[in-house]
């Protein structure tokens, strides 16, 4: 993934490593646990917070370290078992598999009666509570650092990014921050709560309609809040990113104040003996224990914004449909252009990555990418995280599937699609497996089921025809998204990964079943999807929903065995590519236009 | 659900509450948990430990109570929230909803600064977790009891149950108790725990190939149990309960001891200083907190019998088949009989009921009930755990729809099967409704899915042709059966609820979609599956499972509207009804079989 030589790369490491056992031992402490995230817990990690990569050379995107005094671990996924041996010196660390060895049987087992420090920025009551555990277990010790040890050893820091927020206007957001505002403290006051203190970055931005840049890809400002049960709030963040229209726009119920008053503003709540609710899935440990000793008493509850970011209301409905016409018509653009061009053997997957960000980037109200693309050709495309580098980069070839998932960040909506495409004439196996994938997809979109009915339960829809024929794929069906934030977002989720949380109207989730062949090929058509009320049939005593399909781009007729549908799946695949031609046509110039009428011909008329 | 006037019902409870209230002021507590749960955390109590009946008069089969000073509460399931008002008395107790409500929640708003009581041997560390965070909110304290409050003040306890031991023979069993225990310690040893320590009555039954009669319902005997890792193993049961013949079935790797001695065993594990297994979800918190004070190391880790148990082997699976083939002689003489009788409109619930239980226990190899039968005519079939009683009797009447939900224990296997049959001629409703609920069934038994799936991935499959007419119902799709052990066992279970559980080979669930209409009636079909390796399709990557149906009982197919069902459905009955004729005609009397004959014909010359 990375060109330089194994030597250059893994030196520092060696010299990081021990910089950082001189700093825990003049601590007293035996070791250290380093987690990927930051204080705001989110996907994306400002350079500033990238400890662990710094540490290791490790630059996935889930990971955990645990240094002890004469070994040391990094645990990841599944994903990443190679990559780890490319980047990081396992003479040094020795890589585990985050479920099948996780950290905490692993310091279970290793740890002895030592002392091993965490940073309670960095860990949540939740992500603790089983290193406790564990430490437990071994008759050792778990230390809260003051301040995290690998900060001090780490000379040339990046400073925190410092962008400015701006305003997310209300004919996007649809609803007031004082509505917003209003509403969760009437539900706080009801239960009792003084106040909630607020740590995810896109709850903050909901909650204020305001966006930033801190992050490459998810549009929002990194800080913290505190909302009061009579709806006025502190938002804590750098003074110098909130500007005059900034302020006037957040109103006097909002005070902005510097980071650096967080900790002393939790005092102040623990001073009143205050009830305050606190996520302990995301809220870092270290406002757990600062509200107790203060004298709060801290209500362990989900981050009140979350449910209601979740679920749009009918202006970011509105406006989401109107992004994907826009990017469906960019995607359009690149696709035709992909299907006259790839078969030459002159594209590489490069090629398409550029043209695709600098397509979107040029679409109206785009502000950036809302993931980097993954595009991958051949035996890349089953790589179900791959990103292209030129040492990866290959040619589209034709007789081979190319894989695109990619997605923008519009005013009006976040959007994030795949296609997978038949460079040239296609295989057999591909297109059998395509069309398994394709009934998949179509089982998902076409579902209805009652009220409190979670995207666990409806998981296997999208598995199913697979499965008949002993195959799957190792992730998700389906994940939140954002409107005009986190491309994933929760608290729902389409997933065999057991999750209560019920589908509501107005949710988005994304519903993108796959097939990987590995050295071979990737498969993976993903729409995003809107939950909606479903008419309700005679005799019903459940309301129901279904889903809208919001992605509108052409599902490559060239993969499709139209013999292993049944017609209802037919027939949603024609009704789909109707509507996908005459939303974009206006959209398209002539050539693109006549090309998308070929590609959404009906299927009875497929080769 | 009871003769007696409300009035002499409830009396006892005003002073039995003021009593533990008594006692609880002896012990400087302000308050007590009472759950239903004995020390074995099994779903049958025995009579000396039916506390929250005593105190309340609740008999459901789930419930907990809290008393503090001035309010006491008494929580319950959906399923309960008529009956507790019937036994309780409101007035003492206030009724509240186990999961709208839980009782932590309560607990956190109720208690204050006060000092709530609990019976450690009747929680579970994960139990009582919960009510921690609720203490802690409140500012009060959680205090386990040395000895349980009401036994102090239950003057006429009955004595606890003393069925003597017997040996399950290994012709049944299919696996020695030796070869079950030196594989578990083998994994003890490979993790190095020194010891397990199993609290599950039919864990114990399982790891030593006993039975007992501690239960009505469920063979097993109630003790604990201690397994080391060189497999010896103590038993902490009643001497009494076991004979010459069953101590020589132990052996000298098993040593029995009196329950008496139970702490005083894991005090010595604790003086060894060992790592000891126990299970944080089943073991009571007295055995954490004993071996904890006493030096132990407790691993947190799932009852290591119940995987093991859950996969049955190919002894045990063959006993079921034949504890299947006279179980489904027994009730298709039933169903005959109710066939010809039950339009005359002479016949009750409670007439079918014993003769249900009549005949069933007169079958070979059967040791008594699995279960008690439900038997609910018209709209008691609605109410999903109907008990009748001479209160609610009903005769079952020409129009109406009949439940029967039975089974056996057999020394061969434990059954569980339901029946709806229509007594004379059905309603159109009745008919749609009761093929929708087979589709359901059927979707579940022709299931094909790879190894690792859980039944909480493939539950919606008995839900889905519900979903589309708006309705569904409010219970697990399947659960978990023992062999000649409990009717509802773990870990597995086809449910919404969370369950990561694989489906393995050789476990058996019960497949049991319903649809319950209140005022009107109930209809669910139930067959027992056993979970076997499916043959691969050409191309597999993954193994793939399925399942085999093990009960055998016809399904009335005048309740079957074939026009709703595909011809893939159409043929499953038919081809089930053909291997359920040809199969228990051979042991049925020449009438019983000219009946069956008729009621397994094709469906295509149905009316």
């Amino acid at each position: 993934m990375d060109e330089r030589p194994e030597s250059t790369l893994k030196a520092p490491h060696t010299e990081r490593l021990a910089a950082l056992r001189g700093e825990l031992a003049a601590r007293g402490l035996d070791g250290l646990i380093v987690p990927l995230q930051d204080e705001h817990q989110g996907e994306e990690v400002p350079a500033c917070s990238r400890r662990l990569t710094w540490l290791t050379g490790f630059t996935g995107s889930a990971g955990l370290a645990v240094v002890l005094h004469e070994r040391a671990a990094l645990f990841v996924d599944g994903r990443y078992t190679l990559q780890v041996r490319k980047e990081t010196d396992t003479a040094l660390f020795e890589p585990r598999h985050l479920s099948d060895e996780p950290p905490a049987r692993w310091i279970a087992k290793h740890l002895g009666g030592e002392r091993l420090g965490y940073d309670p920025w960095l860990q949540t009551p939740q992500s603790i509570e089983r290193f406790q555990k564990a430490a437990d277990e071994a008759g050792g010790e778990l230390i809260a650092c003051k301040a995290n040890p690998i900060d001090a050893a780490w000379s040339d820091r990046p400073a925190p990014p410092d962008a400015p927020i701006v305003v997310h206007d209300l004919k996007y957001a649809g609803e007031s921050s004082a509505e917003k505002r209003r509403r969760l403290a009437a539900a706080l006051a009801s239960e009792e709560h003084a106040a909630a203190v607020i740590t995810l970055a896109d709850s903050i931005a909901w909650l204020f309609n305001v966006r930033g840049a801190d992050l490459v890809y998810s549009p929002v400002t990194l800080g913290f809040a505190i909302l009061r049960n009579d709806a006025t709030a502190d938002l804590f963040v750098d003074p110098e990113k909130a500007d005059a229209a900034v302020r006037a726009h957040l109103g006097n119920e909002v005070t902005v104040r510097p980071r650096a008053d967080f900790p002393a503003a939790l005092d102040a709540l623990g001073g009143d003996e205050a009830h305050v609710l606190a996520d302990p899935g995301t809220a870092p440990a270290y406002v757990y224990d600062r509200l107790e000793s203060a004298g709060a008493t801290v209500v362990r509850g989900v981050d009140p914004c979350q449910l209601s970011k979740a679920c749009k209301n009918d202006t970011e409905l509105e406006g989401i449909r109107t992004a994907h016409v826009r990017d469906g018509a960019t995607l359009t653009r690149l696709l035709c252009w992909l299907g006259r061009e790839s078969p030459k053997g002159t594209i590489t997957e490069l090629d398409v990555s550029a043209r695709s960000d600098e397509l979107r980037r040029a679409g109206r109200l785009c502000t950036g990418l809302s993931f980097p693309a993954i595009t991958g050709a051949g035996p890349n495309g089953a790589i179900v995280h791959y990103r292209v580098s030129e040492a990866t980069n290959r040619t589209l070839k034709a007789g081979e599937l190319f894989l695109l998932d990619s997605g923008g960040q519009y005013l009006d909506g976040t959007t994030d699609v795949t296609r997978t495409i038949a460079v040239g004439e296609p295989g057999p196996e591909e297109r059998t497996r395509f069309t398994l994938v394709l009934k998949g997809h179509i089982a998902l979109a076409t579902a209805r089921f009652p009220e409190g009915t979670s995207g666990a339960q409806l998981d296997m829809l999208a598995r199913q025809a697979l499965w008949q024929a002993g195959l799957d794929y190792d992730h998700g069906s389906g994940h939140g998204v954002g409107s005009y934030l986190n491309v994933h977002e929760g608290p729902q989720r389409i997933s065999k990964i057991p999750n209560r949380q019920a589908l509501k109207s107005g949710m988005i989730v994304s519903n993108e079943p796959g097939y990987y062949k590995e050295g071979a090929y990737g498969i993976r058509i993903e729409n995003l999807l809107a939950v909606r009320a479903a008419p309700a049939p005679k005799g019903a005593e459940k309301d129901l929903l279904e889903f809208e399909t919001l992605t509108l781009a052409p599902i490559d007729r060239h993969l499709i065995d139209a013999a292993l549908l049944d017609a209802a799946e037919r027939a949603w695949v024609d009704t789909y590519h109707a509507r996908v031609r005459e939303t974009l046509a206006p959209h398209l110039d002539s050539d693109t236009a006549d090309w998308l009428t070929d590609a959404t011909a009906p299927l009875e008329g497929a080769p």
